[in-house]
């Protein structure tokens, strides 16, 4: 495996390239990280690897593109997965298809809810809130008594999507005005349990660099636009 | 084999009940089919089976439910698959993200842009027309010369998920008044070699009927709402 090359293009506060890179550091995969400006002109790396949609991440791969998050990381647990990396999908089929259905829910609903806790205003923002807890707690039933979603031994694809989310919280509960602490503590000690894993701890953007960065959005969002 | 019991909820038009249909008659596998209303009341095994959707297609293999479309079908790929059955994925990881990406293309970008043809007006249905025409080309250059998208010999999982959307095309051609024939010919070239297959034409619903069932909802519509 020496002469395996690995980039992967990323934004820093990406919550899909962050599952990503915590795949990667979970199996002790070397990558060469390249930080893409999605705001600004995009590289022509970014436009050859991924044509169609454009979007970060991509992990290349010796050269071959893989994209989207939830894509990459089947492909990372196929490719590397020798008895000494860690496994990120259960062999079983029927197992495998409940780690595929959560992974994808926590996408379909946490994305948009989230983002709505600070982007909407009044009874939306409420409903936001609302259903982003609401599915926290949907989650946290699923967790149960369990260690991490992969079970008592290992993190899978749904405790890496998950928590690949969480650098978001706190801009979302301080905007949002809420506390999580509050409403899905189990869920909180499932994050606490999480963040002391190095893989996964170091490859998770700042939380307080995201709050600060959303904070002069939406200063300037109301500067121009007025609301 | 002789005591699997597969049962699948759908409602007739959907396309992510037709693919599953599709998937289980490419493979031989017996199933019973049992029709849900969507916009009736949902029966008990439903929200038993699919608890935080409650939509369908499920699939239910000897009392286990699996859900979401594409979940399903990777499911169903990955249980019955001996050397007899065909394969709807490729084995190699780079070449299954590939069919994973298109697979996933096609229902983030068709299922929107098909509906606006018909849900929408003025500019925002021309644009619907627009992005719909444009991702059927996008899914044209793919295919090039190849038979099936999964190769000359064999349908995969691109194959079935585009597929799914056929009946729907002639509802979006009539109401929004364009001809995909003009637009992507090899494409509905794939369409017909598609429709040659018993497993493809027998499982999917009348497009007709699915014109007939959108031009009653469009009069009621237009009716109470006036527009």
């Amino acid at each position: 495996m020496s002469e395996e090359k690995v980039v992967v293009l990323n934004f820093w506060p990406s919550m899909f390239g962050a599952r990503v890179i915590m795949a990667l550091e979970e199996k002790d995969i070397k990558f060469e990280y390249k930080e893409e400006d999605v705001f600004g002109d995009k590289t022509d790396l970014l436009l050859q690897s991924n044509p169609v949609h454009k979007k970060i991440p991509v992990l290349i791969h010796n050269g071959k593109p893989v994209c989207e998050s939830n894509i990459i990381l089947e492909y990372i647990d196929e490719v590397w997965n020798n008895d000494k990396t860690l496994r990120l999908l259960p062999s079983d089929p029927y197992e495998k298809a409940k780690c595929r259905f959560w992974a994808d829910l926590i996408d379909k609903k946490v994305f948009d809810a989230g983002r709505g806790t600070w982007t909407k205003k009044g009874k939306e923002q409420e409903e936001a809130k609302r259903e982003f807890i609401e599915t926290l707690k949907v989650l946290e039933t699923e967790l149960g008594e369990k260690f991490y979603f992969g079970g008592n031994e290992t993190v899978s694809v749904v405790d890496l999507v998950l928590i690949s989310y969480y650098p978001w919280f706190h801009t979302w509960e301080t905007i949002g005005d809420f506390s999580l602490e509050n409403h899905t503590p189990k869920l909180m000690d499932w994050v606490r349990r999480c963040l002391a894993r190095p893989a996964i701890s170091k490859s998770l953007p700042d939380r307080l660099k995201i709050l600060g960065r959303v904070s002069q959005i939406i200063k300037v969002h109301e500067f121009f636009y007025g609301y």
